[in-house]
Formats: structure tokens, sequence, C-alpha cells
């Protein structure tokens, strides 16, 4: 397989991961890719740091055997709590959710205040505040985090316009109202489902979509090292394989509807 | 250990099997208890019927090391796709969810019409339209599932009370109303916790608590063998150990709510 061809390995621990992927077909849609989805132990976001260290070792080792050339932990909850962890087994380029977010959050804030939804994992990690004071010189950030466990399932069941979803949105976000933040991260990659009634909910904040600021740190990378790949290469649609550790019945009809085309059949594996 | 002093097992994928623990705790209160909780890989109902089983042959060996005499499987998603596995496993009694609640329910009927809520996994199995037609004898039964997957984080995040869960329960419970049902069965093991919602949803149906007829029977068989533990073993409050597979900083709080006086902590095992 030359370098260029490799592919990239994009994991999560089930389809929320897929709001990403769509990004990164968007700006890469050259590129060959993996996606990992851990279906057969989602969700992480309220699972223990040592259980979700573990389950993302097991997943990375896995994406460095299929030889991907970048991978993307297309998880915050994961992305949050083992980064490092997946960097230390890795010889290849590892993106998390969490550092370009806080970036576009801290270039994007006018008063400072920036506010952080996200499963209890990923808030209760204080992966974003710090990530986010590494920004700051001439500016200095006040930033507010808030779990918002259900918001995953709601999305995921397809309530993501329904007045009980608004409802939940609206006291999940009472306490960020209050602080006056101008800049809300969708600290969690089901989130940009829910966009438009977050957004209504914050008519004021900027929306900061984490999938798309990963897709161009990305770019970024493979640019710099010469690694994207080239136009002759080109594939109609994308390809990509997806490896999922359940067998997830609905997942194709997910995947089609976050990516606009059919994919092909997952391969079931098993991580454990 | 006497047979008497053996441990009766209860597995859930997570919290729900505690509302049964709670039963089996009023009826059998001199028994020892170990409840095993699978918190790394909860929650089972959305996940596959192949994945079910092997989680819960997993539990099944664990309980059978720690010499239960008696295996209580207080997860109807498990009970639905993997009792056969289990009893297969095992020389000592198991008890699954469906069973004795489906018996109950057509007991219950008066009409006929009994209606089903419970995840994904244990509608899709079904295995109580099964279990109940063997009942069938002078009576006829007409069996109305529907798949309820919001519920169970609902029910776990405290929104017990919400107005979004009442909109939320008023839409699933839509196709069972008009076809005036007069007994439900609460099939999973978190919705008691809900069943004020419900029973206002649905204000005349006999709602059936799975983990309350599961009480019964343990009790039936139990006394059946002679192994109920007597009375001069009392211990207050009833010994309880519990061992999950993640840390799970909230389940002592969840677990004293359910129970109603404070628990040992947890210890952590790994079933993989």
């Amino acid at each position: 397989m030359s370098k260029l061809s490799k592919p990239i390995g994009v994991f999560d621990s089930g389809v929320g991961g897929l709001s990403v992927l769509r990004h990164l077909v968007r700006i890469l849609p050259n590129e060959q890719y993996v996606y990992l989805g851990d279906t057969a132990r989602v969700p992480y976001g309220n699972k223990s740091e040592e259980t979700i260290q573990e389950y993302t070792r097991q997943a990375v080792k896995f994406l460095l055997q299929i030889e991907a050339k970048l991978i993307i932990i297309a998880c915050n909850t994961a992305s949050a709590l083992a980064l490092q962890i997946a960097e230390e087994l890795s010889d290849i380029p590892i993106i998390g959710m969490i550092h370009p977010a806080a970036k576009a959050a801290a270039i994007s804030t006018k008063n400072g205040k920036i506010g952080i939804i996200g499963t209890r994992a990923t808030i209760g990690s204080k992966a974003y505040p710090q990530v986010i004071s590494q920004f700051q010189s001439n500016k200095t950030f006040e930033v507010y985090g808030k779990a918002c466990p259900l918001l995953v399932p709601l999305a995921e069941e397809g309530f993501h316009e329904h007045v009980s979803t608004e409802l939940i949105i609206q006291e999940y976000l009472t306490s960020l109202q209050s602080e006056d933040i101008d800049t809300l991260v969708l600290g969690c990659t089901h989130y940009p489902l829910l966009a438009p009634l977050i957004q209504k909910q914050m008519p004021n904040a900027t929306l900061i979509d984490c999938g798309e600021y990963a897709a161009f740190e990305a770019q970024t990378i493979l640019s710099l090292s010469n690694r994207i790949n080239s136009i002759e290469h080109i594939i109609t649609p994308t390809k990509i394989d997806f490896y999922l550790t359940d067998s997830t019945p609905l997942f194709p009809e997910i995947a089609e509807r976050f990516l606009g085309f059919l994919i092909e059949s997952p391969t079931r594996i098993n991580l454990e």
C-alpha cells in the first residue's frame, strides 16, 4: 500500500463520529477511510476514565494494524480522557476532538465567555477549559461546562426536532445563558444534529462543530507531510470501510442519513 | 458455606436490576445477595442478540463462581435473548424477567389485550408474546409490543417526573391506547420508576412490575427446595455485595434511592 493511499482511521464509540466523517469526506474527498464504531459498548459518556482509556487503547491498536496514515478520535469523551494514551501507542499523527474545537472557540469569542456542552465524562475531565487556557494571551477566557447526558439518546432516537428535546435543551442551557456566553462548543459529535434547537435557545452564540475543525486539522497535517491523496486516485463516492464491534442493523441507514450516500455493509470485529 | 447461606445472584446490565432487588429484599429479607451490574457495557437494549448472549454468559459464569444458590437475570433484555444460554451453563435455578411477568399479565387481563413495553431488543425478540401464548386455554390473548428506547436514559437521569418524559411516554403509548389493552407489562426494570407517568397515560390498565413477580417466583423455588434462609440468620439491613464492571461513582447513591438503605462500596471486576 503506498503511503498516500493508506486510509484515514476514524474511531468513535458508536454513530456520533459520522458527523465528523461527514466533514472529513467534504474537506478531504479523495482519501480512503476506515470507520471503527464500538457499538457493542456504546455509549462511553457516563463511563469511567479507566474504562474509556482501555476501550480507546483497543480501538487505536486496531487502526494501527490496518495501517492508517492518520487517526481521528471522533468522540469527545475518548478524546478528553484517552488522547495521551492513544498518542503513546502510535507513531502516526492522532487528532482528537478537543484541541481543534478549543482553538476555534478561543478565536471566535469576543467577550471571552465560552460554553462547553458534552457528556458527563467530557465535562468532568475539564479537558476543554485546560486546552482553551493555552490560547490565553491578549484575551482571557471564562469557560462554563455543562453535561447534557440525555442529548445523545435523543439525537440517536430521531427526536432532534421534538418538543421534549427542546424543553430538555432549554433546561440544560439555562445556566450557560445566564453567564452571557457568546460561543458554545458542541462538545459531543452527536450534538450537530441538535444544532437548530440549540441555536434557537442561544440565538446570539456562535456554535462550534468540533468535527469541522478536526477535519481542517487533518487537512493541515496531511498537507504538511505531503500525504493528501492526489486527484488522480479519485473515487466517487469516497471509499469508506466500516467496522463495528456489534452487528448494528440500523447503522447503514443512520450512516446514509449523515453522509448522503449508501455505504457498504459494515464488518463486525471483536476488540476485546 | 452452608447451602442456606449461599447468596442469591442478581445480574443486570446496570442499575435497572435494583428495582428487582428491592422486591427481593422485601419478600426474602433474610437472604444474602450478590448484585452484578455490567456498567462498563451498559445499556444492552439496542445491542444484538449475539452480543447480549456473550455478555450474559460471562455474567452467569461469574455468579456460578461465587456459588450463588439461585440466579435472577434482573434485566428483561438479557432474559429475552439469553435465558436459555444461561440455563445451559448452570446447574442451579435461573429466573428471568419474562416468564413471571407474562404469567401475571395472562392472569390479570380481562379482555385478553396485553401491552408490553421494553427495549428495542426485548420487543424485537418477541419473547413476551411467545411466553404469554403458553397460558392460552380458556382465554385468548392479543399482545401488543412497543419499544420505548428513550425511557431508560430518562429514568436514569432523574427525569421521571419531567414534562418531557410525559410527552415522550404519551407518544410511545398512543398505539397501545388505541388497541384498548387492559394490562401493561413494564418489560424493562427501569420502568417502575416511571410507573406514575405511565399509569397517568393508561389510567385503566393494570401495570405489571416484572421484579415483583420474579421475586415471588424466587420465593416459590427456594421454598420448594427448603432453601429459604431461616430467621435465625437474620441480618439487618439485608447483606448485599455489589460487583460492577466499571467504577460507577453515582451507583451507591442510586442504589440507596432504590433500596432505602446505605450500601457497602461496590467491588470492580472484569468480565471480559
